[in-house]
């Protein structure tokens, strides 16, 4: 079976552009904030696709761009800003900085109600905590465990491993499978004997950078594979972390790369705006379901 | 070999009392508040074991007890005015409590400089992303770092496996390993075949509450086994969640019950009260080294 993470996402954001337009009526208006800092390419493309995804569901957008030199100071006046203007449900600041500002200090600026990347220190413990309130997660994760839900793969008992343990997706993705009830192995650069894990794993997900790291051998028959590496081949093809080609016949499902893990970032990202949006309007829409 | 957390917990006790007198010396008196309200009668000894090792220590230590019927808003109150007091360092509510109150909210409402038990969602977010900053930590994982250590057991590369996901010590405990190197696996009450996990284990710590869980069959020769467990068997003596007597034949080095990882628990927290003093009196200090 392969996970359709590219339909999948166009599905649920037509779902968000009919929820968007409801909202609208009763006079709330998603806003999301994303902010750039100097000219790095990559940050562009992903900044201008956030763009216009939210501008396709309705939501309204608002990028500063600030140059190169900006300063840490003057970054988190801007953060403050927003942190105070209540029309704003998600500030979003793309990382990387340029390297005369500290990271770890802008990702703490933001207000955890608004941290829409889910990288606050608070919300994470939120997370780790398995916390009944509602909080935002990292979005690549949480689209994963979107993709899981949808094609009803319950992660309750089966043993969970993840290949890379970044604070973006390995780990956030690891502490949602065994809030789900999921046996979770972190393995990463130091683990001894990667493909004796990889083979025991009933739901693998696969976030390292390094292109076809996973064969089929490394992967047990009937495996859920989820691919988050996003990679050029010598061919300037882009291909995952998995070794799609082969892994799909030892697979029980698996993501496509490209089609798979990507959509659904991005869909989460909007999806996690209009949670913020209806839980700062909790008043006003009781109840609300996030 | 058997890992001696009482030794251990003597030797770092004695070289605390000499820290703490130089520490008051230079005028800075370290100071741990501990709050328990109602009357339940585990809690009642654990406090005063705790106020008998600070005191012990020289560390200042205030029992506040409250009345079973004590409301939120006056333990809240409570806690801020230990928030505000610039001569205490760590306050500690001793959990559970009475059902009237939230122990999210309360847990929540501790400043996160002072929350020496380290439960505040913002100190398990600095865990779990692995923080360069400093940070307070649930106490028993701490301590079972520290045994680690002191016994020259490098987690960096090692298969350790958690057996109970409690956010008091099997959470935190595979976060201190993972950020220590460690592939990390969580297992609890929803794994299935826990033996297939514990037998691949290099470190080995469990935390379920289960006396005996463990027996000599689900360990690796070799491996390090760490025993949270204090349990009552049926004679009234204390055992832990593995069988020790015959697991001692199998494991490399395993912690006794009592006498292992218990009194390295109460030894971390008052570590932990002065890691926080000296963060609370870095202009006085520097350089600080905690």
């Amino acid at each position: 079976m392969i996970i359709d993470g590219k339909g999948l996402s166009n599905r649920l954001d037509r779902n968000m552009k009919i929820e968007v337009q409801a909202l609208k009526k009763r006079g709330i208006e998603p806003k999301l904030v994303v902010i750039i800092v100097g000219n790095d390419p990559a940050s562009q493309i992903y900044v201008r696709n956030k763009h216009r995804k939210a501008v396709k569901l309705g939501i309204t957008s608002i990028i500063e761009r600030r140059p190169e030199d900006f300063t840490q100071a003057e970054l988190l006046a801007l953060i403050y800003q927003y942190n105070q203007d209540e029309t704003v449900h998600g500030i979003l600041v793309q990382l990387p900085l340029p390297k005369q500002i500290d990271e770890t200090a802008i990702i703490r600026a933001i207000a955890i109600e608004k941290d829409v990347d889910g990288f606050s220190p608070a919300n994470v413990g939120r997370l780790f905590s398995n916390s009944h309130e509602h909080y935002p997660v990292s979005c690549t994760p949480k689209g994963i465990m979107t993709m899981l839900s949808h094609y009803q793969i319950d992660p309750a008992g089966q043993h969970a491993v993840i290949v890379g343990d970044s604070n973006i997706v390995g780990r956030p993705m690891g502490a949602l499978l065994l809030n789900a009830g999921a046996t979770v192995t972190y393995t990463h650069i130091l683990t001894a004997d990667l493909p004796s894990f990889t083979r025991t794993a009933d739901i693998l997900i696969v976030a390292t950078g390094v292109a076809h790291l996973i064969k089929a051998a490394d992967i047990k028959p009937g495996a859920t594979v989820i691919d988050v590496g996003m990679n050029r081949d010598e061919n300037g093809r882009l291909v995952g972390d998995v070794d799609y080609e082969h892994a799909k016949d030892v697979a029980g499902a698996i993501t496509p790369v490209p089609g798979g893990v990507g959509p659904m970032t991005i869909t989460s990202l909007m999806q996690q705006t209009l949670e913020l949006t209806k839980v700062a309007n909790r008043r006003t829409l009781k109840p609300v379901k996030v």
